[in-house]
């Protein structure tokens, strides 16, 4: 019996791992070495200091991190580095920074950062329906840009780069919101990274920032504080009361990542077993299951796909959550259905949905 | 027995109500009504709309507030809001906003303003040692001042404002974050308050702001998205994911002032009670224990005081945590000791920490 925490396919905020739940469940009452609720800890104890240095050296040892990385955890989501990347990066400048326009997160963040200062889209999905992502041919890249920002997965079209893109001169900035620590990556090639936790490493309300050590030196004092990477530096995460809950269960899945997945090869190899799953079954149900990306961008983290009618995906919808799966209803910007398989979502849950959806595939087939 | 959770005297964050935690506790595994951990449940679900909407409603029941203002719930801490208010009220104005520099967070406030406009700090308990706020006669307000801002409770030094201070023909600005939903307030009077939840209402990593209309119509597009509160508004707290676990607490919160103890009314005699006791002990302890502000201005959420040396400052936290108290340090700003009474710091702990007081004076008395 699978539980229907283990059946949460959301888009997110979405499952967590079981052992996690676990442990914050009695964390709520009492964090076993300070004898207090979580919710009640401060964050000026060495007990929270400990846990952000874990969670950093967690972090670090995952992806190999240089120490030229700071790591933050800050709060307003990734919709907060939309902005905060070219404040720093980008006002003043006279040449523009490139952005990848690739789907419907990418196209928040070009609109964020026009406020402050020039911006170029590079590439635009917009005119393929974004249903595939730019080739290296397509794109031409300036040395002169500040910066180039793009999205390593977009989560309502289920797109994903298999590559690094971008020079080597410039500074790459990318949004990992969907895909961070799901595999691992040449973190080391960017200037920041940034990820909020709600879809692979934890709850809703922190995110994580990589800054490289360059990024940290251009921050201008002229902004407010808390938007001030250097400040949140020097402060260690702790400017003002950081999400001190969201960072303790940060610091959980981390270490289940080490210690019971194994590192990020191990996580890669699952997540890419679950997958395979779900995109066979859209590849051999003669067009029943239209996935809605490219096939050589498809997403190792959502699988967006359509059926024949909205009638099916209603019922498709109606019958699954039945049959005690949750969160399938695909983005409102382009409806459908998703299944996004995040770390947690298990391999035995990816096997059961491919089981349903072949029960209702021969059951509802024209 | 008293739970080490209920004798948590920390300034922040602080304890819950021990019913709230129990709640909790059973959301981590399923929220009854969803079938699914409180930290798997998408921002975009029903049940978390009807989440916000009955939060809200609890809080415009419990102050009486007016349907002239809007109730956000951000990130960010009362951190963003010191710069999120002058952007919006300050930025491009010719006449001086007004501040009151009452103790350690007012001068933050303060400082985070000056980089949006022009600021002029009507009153500084600077000279003073911020011992003691001003009385209505050292405050010449301007009808001219954008607006006035203060701190209605300095949780470092212990002082807390008993009126609303200044003009009603000129916008209030407060910062409650330590004594909001602690007793009843005049929030109609106010243009602007604005909490974080980790004292009496929550955990960190959310905070409630109440925006009257005629600021939300002040809200200009320049700004970044997450920081125009026209734009928040209109989103309804759910611009991009909002911190669901931490927005659920501050309803069960909500819920237990109203269904358990009754409403503000009730929770500030409770809260007055517990500090009589614990300024009884300070004003019949011969000057062993030294209150650090003046009579008048003494708040009703953090005691602070000092013993006569650094010794037995330490010999008292340390004898207290073995006593099963928690949290009773000073803040680093100004040393000694403070005992922070939020709301659900109950009667009884406050009662064994004053008999725990007795027993030290008693012992250590020269």
């Amino acid at each position: 019996m699978i539980s229907r925490n283990a059946l949460n396919f959301s888009g997110g905020p979405g499952a967590l791992p079981e052992t996690v739940l676990a442990q914050v469940e009695a964390a709520i009452k009492e964090v076993p070495e300070v004898g207090l609720s979580i919710l009640g800890i401060s964050h000026r104890s060495d007990w929270f200091a400990a846990v952000v240095e874990e969670t950093e050296n967690n972090i670090r040892t995952l992806l190999g991190l240089s120490q030229d990385f700071h790591i933050l955890f800050l709060q307003g989501g990734a919709t907060q580095q939309f902005s905060m990347v070219p404040m720093t990066l980008l006002r003043g400048q006279k040449h523009a920074a490139e952005y990848l326009d690739t789907g419907y997160w990418s196209s928040k963040v070009v609109t964020e950062a026009r406020r402050e200062g020039p911006v170029k889209v590079l590439w635009s999905g917009e005119s393929c329906g974004f249903n595939r992502l730019p080739s290296d041919g397509e794109l031409d890249f300036s040395p002169d840009a500040p910066y180039l920002h793009y999205v390593s997965n977009e989560t309502v079209e289920g797109l994903q780069f298999q590559r690094v893109v971008g020079r080597d001169d410039v500074p790459r900035v990318c949004d990992m919101s969907s895909d961070f620590l799901s595999k691992p990556c040449d973190a080391n090639k960017f200037s920041v990274i940034y990820a909020h936790a709600q879809k692979n490493i934890g709850p809703a309300g922190v995110t994580i920032v990589l800054v490289h050590d360059t990024v940290v030196k251009a921050s201008s004092d002229e902004l407010p504080t808390f938007l001030n990477y250097r400040r949140q530096v020097e402060s260690h995460s702790n400017l003002n009361t950081p999400p001190v809950f969201a960072i303790y269960v940060v610091l959980l899945v981390t270490r289940w990542l080490l210690n019971d997945v194994g590192g990020l090869e191990n996580m890669a190899q699952t997540n890419r077993h679950k997958t395979e799953l779900l995109y066979a079954m859209l590849d051999n149900s003669d067009g029943f299951y239209k996935g809605w990306s490219s096939k050589e961008d498809r997403s190792q983290m959502n699988v967006a796909f359509k059926l024949p009618d909205e009638t099916l995906e209603q019922k498709f919808l109606a019958e699954s959550h039945e049959a005690g799966f949750s969160g399938l209803a695909g983005h409102r910007a382009i409806g459908g259905i998703r299944a996004s398989i995040y770390n947690a979502l298990s391999l035995p849950a990816a096997e059961k949905l491919t089981n349903f959806m072949d029960d209702f595939l021969r059951h509802n087939r024209k």
